[in-house]
C-alpha cells in the first residue's frame, strides 16, 4: 500500500478513513487532526495556558508532544497515586509510569512538569485510601478517579491555567459513551463532551483534543515519533467493565470499520441538536468547607470526606 | 435446580431474574408477565378488539396463544410475502410459515385469522417488488418492512380494530435500540416504545406485549405449550446487521446477565423522564392520494409509490 500524499510506501492504514500514509505524512496528518479538533470544538486559544495531565501512557505523552510542537504554552502534571504491585509479582506501576514522564521531558528542553505525590500530600496512597474506605469489596477505580479529578482541578486552579487537557482518545470516549448508554446514565450523557466549560471560579475548563483519534492512531504516532511509554494497563483495570466495552466495540469496529467514530460523532450531533435535555444544569455546586473546590454536597466535598477519619 | 414456587424439578432457569421454575409454574409466570406488560404500559383494555400479526414464528404464535388464553378478542393476520428460496436450495419460506399458522389455528377452535397474499393483491411478491426497485443492490428487508407496516395498518383500519399487536420480544427491541443508538437515529429513538398511540384516524394503535421477555423465554414457552413454529430465520435476514447486534448483545448478556433488560428498561425510563425531546411530534402526516393511509409525503405514500410503474 502506498501513501496517498506522496506515493512512497505507507506505514499506516486507516480503514475507516480509507487512508494510508507514510512515516512523514502520517505524523503530519495526526498533528493536523489534533489541531482541527482544538479549533472545531473551541477547546482553547493559541495563547492559552494549558495544563496537561500526563500518566506516562501513550496518549498523554503523544498529546504533550503534539501540543508543544504546535507551540502551545503547556505544562505537565503527573499524579503519583502509589500503585505498586510488586507484592503480587507485578510492577511498581506508579514509579515506572513516573519514570516514563521524566524520560520524555528530559529529551525535550521546553518540557516542564509538576508531580503531586498523593501519599506524601494526603498521608495515604490511592490504594491505601481505597482499602480503608471500601475494605477491598470493590475495585479502587472510582476512588482513583475522584482523587485524580480533585488534584487536577486543584493544580489547574492554583496555577491559574486556562484549560486542563487529558489524553482521552476515541476508544476511551466511545467506551464511556457505550457504558453510559447501556445503563442510560442520563446525567453523564448530558456532560460527556470534547470540551467542558469552566463552572464559575471553581471548576476549570476541560478538553480532550484526541477525542476523535483512535487508540491505534495515537499508538502509531508514538511509534513513529519515538516516544517511549508505559505499555502495561493499570493492574487494577484488569477485568474492568470499561475494558470489556472496549473489546465489544473493537469487535464491532472490525466488522464495520468506522463504528466507533460514527457512534461518537453521531452522539455529539444528537447532543448539539439539543436532543438531550441539559440535566447537568440543575446541579448546584457550592465550595467545599475544607478545600474550597466546588461540590454538590452541602459541607465537605467527596475528596475531603475521603481523608476524614 | 428446583422450582422456586413448588420445589419440583425446574425446567427453566432465568439467571437475570435469579428465578428457576417447573413446567407448571413457568408458563404461569410467562402469561402473568405478558398481562403485566399489557397493563403497565396501558396497551389495551380487556374488551379491546385486537389484531395480531402472525408470522408463523415462535414469538407471534406464543403471543396469540397467551392472548387467547387470557380471554382477549384477538384475530390473526398472516401476510404472505411470497418468500421462496427453493431455487437456491432453500425452503419455500412463506408457504412453510403459513402452514404453521394454519396448523396452530386448526388445534384451537376459537382461533380466526385473515391471510393477505401480497402477490395476489398487488401483482408482485415482496421479493419481486424489491428486485424491481432495488435491482438486487441491497437486501429487500426495508421494502419488506414497508409492505408489512402498510398491510397491517390497512387491515387493522378496515376491520376497525382497537390495537395491532406484534410478537417483538426483548431481544428484538434491544437490538433495534442498539442500532438506533449506535447511529443515533434520534427520530427512531423518540418513537421506540412498548405502545404507540393511534395518530388521528390514520395510524392504528400498536403494542408489543412481549417487549420485556427474552427470546429464550418465548422459546421455552412454545416448547412447554407444544406450539410448533417455523424454526428457520427468513433467508433474507442472514447476515443482516440486526442479527449482528443480537449476537453482540447476547455476548454481553452472557458476561453480565440482565444486560439486555437493563438496557431496554433504562431507555424506557430515560424516555419517560422526557430525557429525549419528542422529535416525532414535528412530522405532519396527510392521507395518501391513492390508499388514504397517512404519509409524510405530500401525494403518494411510500407503499403506493412502490407499485407505480
Amino acid at each position: 500500500m502506498k501513501c496517498l500524499k506522496c506515493g512512497r510506501p505507507a506505514v499506516f492504514h486507516m480503514r475507516h478513513h480509507k487512508l494510508a500514509l507514510c512515516e512523514i505524512h502520517y505524523p503530519e496528518w495526526f498533528v493536523k487532526q489534533t489541531e482541527r479538533a482544538i479549533q472545531k470544538y473551541r477547546m482553547f486559544d493559541p495563547g492559552a495556558r494549558v495544563l496537561i495531565a500526563v500518566s506516562g501512557g501513550k496518549d498523554s505523552l503523544a498529546l504533550w508532544d503534539v501540543l508543544m510542537g504546535l507551540g502551545y504554552a503547556v505544562h505537565g502534571l503527573y499524579i503519583d497515586l502509589g500503585i505498586d504491585w510488586r507484592h503480587k509479582g507485578g510492577i511498581d506501576y506508579s514509579s515506572v509510569s513516573r519514570e516514563k514522564v521524566v524520560q520524555f521531558a528530559a529529551t525535550r528542553p521546553e518540557a516542564r512538569f509538576t508531580v503531586v505525590d498523593v501519599a506524601a500530600e494526603y498521608g495515604e496512597s490511592m490504594p491505601q485510601a481505597a482499602q480503608r474506605i471500601r475494605r477491598g469489596r470493590d475495585k479502587p477505580c472510582s476512588i482513583c478517579g475522584l482523587i485524580k479529578r480533585h488534584v487536577m482541578n486543584r493544580v489547574a486552579r492554583d496555577g491559574d491555567y486556562d484549560v486542563l487537557v487529558t489524553g482521552h482518545n476515541l476508544d476511551d470516549e466511545a467506551a464511556a459513551l457505550f457504558g453510559n448508554v447501556l445503563h442510560w446514565k442520563t446525567g453523564y450523557l448530558a456532560r460527556q463532551a470534547p470540551v467542558l466549560p469552566a463552572q464559575g471560579e471553581g471548576l476549570v475548563r476541560k478538553a480532550k483534543p484526541f477525542c476523535r483519534l483512535y487508540e491505534r492512531e495515537t499508538a502509531a504516532y508514538t511509534l513513529i515519533a519515538g516516544i517511549d511509554y508505559v505499555y502495561a494497563e493499570c493492574p487494577y483495570a484488569i477485568g474492568a467493565t470499561s475494558l470489556r466495552y472496549k473489546e465489544t466495540l473493537s469487535q464491532m469496529e472490525h466488522q464495520a470499520p468506522g463504528t466507533k467514530l460514527q457512534f461518537y460523532l453521531g452522539f455529539l450531533r444528537a447532543r448539539k441538536e439539543a436532543f438531550f435535555r441539559e440535566r447537568a444544569e440543575g446541579v448546584t455546586l457550592t465550595p467545599c468547607h475544607n478545600c474550597g473546590q466546588p461540590s454538590s454536597a452541602p459541607d465537605l466535598c467527596a475528596f475531603c470526606r475521603l481523608w476524614e477519619r
